[in-house]
């Protein structure tokens, strides 16, 4: 079920048997030559739109992440981290208020991992400092680490996975938009990697915006497999937040 | 052109040409028995959707915004109103540096409306204190004030329009999502009317979330309707804007 | 009963009948080449100098509000949105510990209308977040909206009365401080209009800081008469309130 | 000059000789018994207003300070310090843009003592932090501290004279209000004295409000005095800092 | 050269031919009911001893981290994620305005890493978002994922390290204060593993405050050589940033 | 008893008998060109260590301070006001939510007091504000102001102890640290004084930091005399606390 395709009884009836929630978020970024400025919040979009097939409650997606290392790219949209760890507490205040326990955020850009954790931190720290009980259960799972799509990426890919604008981020994405598939001459074939900093030096570094991958290796079959193995990867989670 | 589905290379040529961007911004909250909890930010979605169509860099929706009369009810999500500023003052600041200057934000949502100003006035006031000038233009339009929209709804429910979960924005939704009519018989039929305070008070007088409304007047048909006059109404707020 | 003027034992015996308090809300901004720096604090208080003589219980002015877009205009003074909302917080629950439940912000600057409202959403929002009650009244009364008021503005300056440094804020300002009044041509006649942005903006587009109006049509005899009619305004607005 | 009631052309000629400018600032909180709740702004404001009189421009008075240890005594209100440091930080960057570099806050409150001096060191921390330069001079003088005050508080209350609620600030409100003039049985006739924790500390020492002092001791005549003792301490102060 | 103990000429100097510094960061928290709560300062404190009398800058240690999860327990202090991103933000750009450029976290606490990152995020985020260049080179290292030191400790200790009181980090605080060697009975002998939450879901997990540890196979000796190995891996990792 | 080197159940017991912790506070700035960086932080802290064997519990030293007007001077670091306000609120907190009541923090730096008050007030407010009772004790001892140490100050140094780079404070850090011994031609002699403001406008005023006084006085054995006078004064403080 969508939240945002729900009505206040249909929460308020899923709130008898279930406390849990799903909720994507992504980044609105460069994703190299070809890849979408949306990749990381369509991808973990995606694949929620099949676990709200299979009875999963989920949020409408937070699409705009922490993504200041990408501004030098026209489109890069951020949150600072201290805004979005306000969203995030806020997200998970508003639902908590009506019972709601357990949150899974399902996240599609490893530069929100820092932030979310400490977003995490802060609101478990309201508890803390109060010598109280918050009673809740903040989990963080990042699609592209489950172990089906490890492999799948391993197999097909290997080192030409890369960093950013990866092959199995920017397949999964032509599964969900056919129409968005995008082909250029990439020079060089397989992008640089080093450390990310600000802007500013991103842009030196990565000068189209790739970070160590060869993103001409997607296709659209692929991300119909990668789709499958993201959901059971993703299932797995959420069956396992609910028998905790 | 959606900017979630753009390459970064595709916006840097637009912004050869145009320093305008929409961005629609919606809540995530209760609609009566009836209405989804997306609506507010299904509505400016849906048209944006139309006017991307027509060469609109559209930017991902802000689905989640300042609904904190809703929380009595499940499935609302609110953010603070510093919390949003903070927002819609980073969205700003991204796109700004990139050569953004002209920001219309394509609102759904009535409680938002004073602190989106707020935001646009506290993003002002950083050139103003400088004694500097930002050059940006920031502007708000609401989809339901449009001229065209306002007929429409004139027309077909006067008074029955009300505040919240009106006929207007349920018809719209159900232009964009048509399986997701529901019916409920509505009880009293008007929904009262009333001040707006914290989200108890809220629940206390308005026991199912509508606000002087008849939402059971909504209809897919009407929603087809108010979608063109959205469309026509919005365009014309948007080659104002770049005329400017 | 001006707050300032009474002991606390005053404010206890108070408490026992009325947990209501009127809050004038001002600003400190240029009102064009005659209109006093003050206009906006100036006007709200001279009335609540007349609702405190009928038993109304009147909190010091806030003299400074969001006036980040006249700054150009030296003696200009803004608080930021972040900030104003936080003096608000605190008035009202400073306040809100001792009993009181009913806030009349009487306010004298367009200005401030969102941040005011945005600051009463940030309070109502502590509570809602919980999932509890603030049992609070907040509410906002521009002396310049009040029926009275607006027909005499209508009738005496119809369009020449404009948005900004206008000729019925500049009387009233005479009436609190008839030895303040000031003349000069002003050119043009009527002061342009406009959007309002930053204050570099601002004031290439209004040169002498006006909008829209022609303040010389100003006199202390309409002052008079719009003191009296702006006292019986808001004195319906406060026993409304007393009545809720 | 009063800034509130000058226009700002007075203040760009002012700008062009003089780049200094007075902030009264006080508290609204109990002062005992019989002492006024705005003893802490009027005291400045009275005096102030003299100075305008002698050609210093004086801005509106900030009438709510730092008051929280008061709050358990009705008609009391606090800014919080963070919220009192944000506004002194607007206040004075406003007029900075406009090329105010001197600034004399003038305060009736000894609870505002260090958040003042905070506030400053957070502006000054701008400059510093940037590794530049502000080009401010931002300065606290308190009225009761001045020497010709001390003299005239020594002759005459000695001890008597005690920490809130003193028999000069309560003479000094008494020039300025004749009418507000109050008497009351005081009991102990010397109140005790005591550290300042919170609110409900407070108020399990401090019975009536009053800190060692006897506030029956205040009478209009000295409060005259006390007014031409306050007026000349200050102009001193003013005059340093214009040679500055 | 420790900070501490240089004067300012000594810095002005080191800054001749040098741009980065290192700062020790720990926490201030349960170890168990053995270790010292001062553990996760302590460690890196130490070896950056080493470190300076090998020509490193070596600043105070940040002795209070991110902690909240440890607060049912005595003695543990937290600083909020906020406030840590605070105190980092602050570091840096005080010695960038010096010069400083280079800047290794030299760190003590896994709890800590998320905010550090974040905190890192957040000062690139004030270039990147102005379109600009900070110059600035933020690295954190965490002691005990050196590679000498895993080799020690998956040799001596293998799963019995655990997570948090490991005999990893007692052993080096011995080896730094052999005199605060403790030894008691623990059971389980093997500590539990498990989420981290909130502080009262912490103690209900880890009754004793350590996680999946056994510090009894903790000894001074084994200190003296995760010492030697602790020096070895911050000085490779700090060698490398000034070659970068 | 140090926190740092005791352990959970060592402050489990401690708390049995009593609720009160002494919190060393100071800066990391320059003192002038033989004064240590550190100076600040070690006066305090090495008083302590002397406190801790008679039985205080001495917290980690809060090693930064509110020192922005020395950032000029290479070595300086300064955390913001709100910065450092922010840290001691969450320390109190911290070790409030596990029964301490009463902290007593032991400040070695003038520029942190306005600071550290406004830091207590906050805290207070929480409480003052909920019209509740916080049960907190928060007080403020500097050691350079008891008076043993300003005696010796008095005798031995007159007027040349000074304001900033004191011979009593380099001779204190001498007794802790008598490798750290440093000597260099002052110029002049006795440092100027002058007002304190903006890093920019301090180095102009103080070309070699000090202000005010003639550190070529110092000397170990004044240190030690100096340490015995301070533990004293210290002491003499905490039992005034404990019986409280």
């Amino acid at each position: 079920m969508k939240l945002q395709l729900a009505t206040w009884p249909d929460i308020r009836d899923y709130l008898e048997t279930c406390d849990a929630i799903l909720i994507p978020i992504g980044s609105t970024e460069q994703h190299g030559p070809t890849g979408l400025v949306g990749t990381d919040a369509i991808c973990p979009e995606h694949i929620a739109g099949g676990m709200a097939e299979q009875g999963v409650l989920v949020a409408p997606t937070l699409s705009i992440g922490m993504a200041q290392h990408h501004l030098a790219f026209p489109g890069s949209i951020t949150l600072r981290p201290t805004t979005l760890m306000a969203v995030i507490r806020d997200v998970v205040t508003s639902l908590a208020s009506q019972g709601f326990r357990r949150f899974l955020f399902f996240n599609g850009h490893g530069g929100n991992i820092a932030t979310v954790q400490a977003a995490f931190a802060d609101i478990y720290a309201d508890a803390s400092l109060a010598g109280g009980e918050s009673g809740l259960v903040l989990e963080l799972f990042n699609w592209f680490m489950g172990p089906r799509m490890g492999e799948i990426s391993k197999e097909l890919f290997g080192d030409a996975e890369g960093w950013h604008a990866t092959p199995s981020e920017i397949s999964l994405t032509w599964d969900a938009y056919p129409n968005a598939q995008r082909q250029a001459t990439l020079e060089p074939k397989r992008a640089p990697k080093g450390p990310i900093r600000d802007a500013h030096d991103y842009r030196q570094r990565f000068a189209d915006g790739r970070i160590g991958s060869e993103p001409d290796l997607a296709s659209a079959e692929t991300g119909a497999r990668l789709y499958q193995a993201g959901l059971e990867d993703a299932m797995e989670v959420w069956r396992k937040l609910l028998e905790n």
